[in-house]
């Protein structure tokens, strides 16, 4: 497998602007995102601060991108990074079953704002799974609860509903669009347990019992996603050229910390791409 | 005079976002700078790497910063600030015989290119000066010499020549429009040296004396604007929010530190401004 020179995790402002200024400055880049940008972006009404596009809307500053993307040949690969492991001189990333690698990792996959469910953080791997591609085999023909914050995570429950018994509690609302084989449950999470009998997915009306619990958000914790991240409650902790505490590995945008604005995002993009340049560089030099 | 919630100085990218982010948040603001924007920007052949404008040049770049200006009904104050002082709880900007007042301060000025001739930092003040419309006084039928490192540096010379005998030393190619007063010089600028009987240019061809010298560039070092501001070389030193070590008074752009670039100067501009905000509601409860 090609190991490329900078894999970027997200396709927000932050993310684009980083493929941007690395393609410029000719080094191979592997873009990790969703291909319509960021869900968020789109939903935006009106921006008025991203300089030199005075009032615009989301969606047509998101067009404004993907031309700008387009015209310069950068592809997205539209796959969810579960895990970014340091080797050392390279980064491994994991995607499912799929592996890559890179020399240096940019960050951009936006904060999570929601907050882990009360009990999830401590059940992670002990029956608490946030990739269906990865773990759906652990659970071939067993009861499993997908709780999805977003629409398009009702592909993952339907992947899921070919080998496990799925019920999927959509934390959204409008109407769902799954396999007949999916339980549809409409009841308001409110924490994980562990008992003898497996795990259980406490909501406002009662007790979901299963042998594991999916829970899929966009963006995960970055100390969930990197291994060994230096991080500041939601955010990853930077200096002022964007590098973190694991050298090679750098962040921007939302979840390098406030204020959550496109425009400083970009910016911190442009600045993480620079900050991976110098740094591979460096380590031809070595 | 009214007092300003922020006073921005400077109008690159960085200047301008700032202004923006203030006014959404219903600041008053006062902007200084050059109305054409910043001769650097304009200059610049095309820009690729200022996301949503793919291959961009710089004149169109910063006319689409100038229909964001307009469209938000952000006025740009043509003068030049030559210092500003912390006053406690508020700020004094000198422009020349013009005062303003501000209860905080964004830096958006750039960053020194040129570095200041030997012997300049020491006698500034001492027979040598930044500010033609501050000190023409001082030099009433007397000889000066003006080293002007752009050709709109011509119009203090010329407003200079009213009062004094001026010799000008342009640091830039192409013709000069001046008064027929004003005798031109080419050569190279040296040094500068305080003698018994005045002043002294030092050329590449010789020794030009007058009894004051003004050396004109479009950005003076930070820490001769902004007496006991922290530097850091030709950078002000900033924390991630853009605050620096006066309290209320915060930089961004070029400025701040590396790298030079559009979308990072803007994406400051943006922190700084929100920065500002949260400082101006800090004062107001205190």
């Amino acid at each position: 497998m090609e190991r490329v020179d900078i894999a970027i995790v997200g396709t927000g402002p932050a993310g684009l602007e980083a493929a941007i200024t690395a393609k410029i400055r000719n080094k191979t880049v592997l873009l990790f995102g969703s291909r319509i940008l960021t869900t968020k972006l789109n939903g935006t009404h009106q921006i008025h601060n991203y300089l030199g596009f005075p009032a615009v809307s989301g969606q047509a500053l998101a067009e404004s991108f993907a031309e700008h993307l387009s015209q310069m040949g950068i592809e997205i690969t539209e796959k969810r990074i579960n895990a970014i492991y340091a080797m050392g001189d390279y980064f491994a990333l994991q995607s499912g079953d799929d592996m890559f690698e890179a020399k240096s990792v940019i960050m951009a996959t936006g904060v999570v704002t929601s907050k882990p469910l009360p009990g999830e953080d401590a059940l992670v791997g002990r029956g608490v799974s946030y990739c269906a591609t990865c773990d759906a085999p652990l659970y071939r023909g067993k009861k499993v609860i997908v709780v999805g914050y977003h629409e398009k995570e009702e592909e993952e429950a339907a992947f899921l509903s070919e080998v496990a018994d799925v019920t999927y509690v959509p934390v959204y609302k409008g109407e769902t669009h799954l396999p007949d084989a999916v339980h549809v449950v409409r009841e308001k999470p409110q924490s994980i347990e562990k008992t003898d009998e497996g795990m259980v997915l406490v909501t406002d009306q009662g007790r979901l019992s299963a042998s594991g619990i999916f829970v899929l958000r966009e963006s995960i914790a970055p100390g969930q996603l990197v291994p060994g991240l230096e991080t500041e409650g939601p955010h990853v902790k930077v200096s002022r050229d964007m590098s973190t505490s694991l050298p090679g590995c750098f962040a921007c945008g939302d979840i390098a910390g406030l204020p959550y604005q496109y425009i400083k995002a970009a910016g911190e993009g442009n600045v993480a791409a620079l900050s991976a340049v110098h740094y591979l560089d460096t380590m031809k030099k070595a």
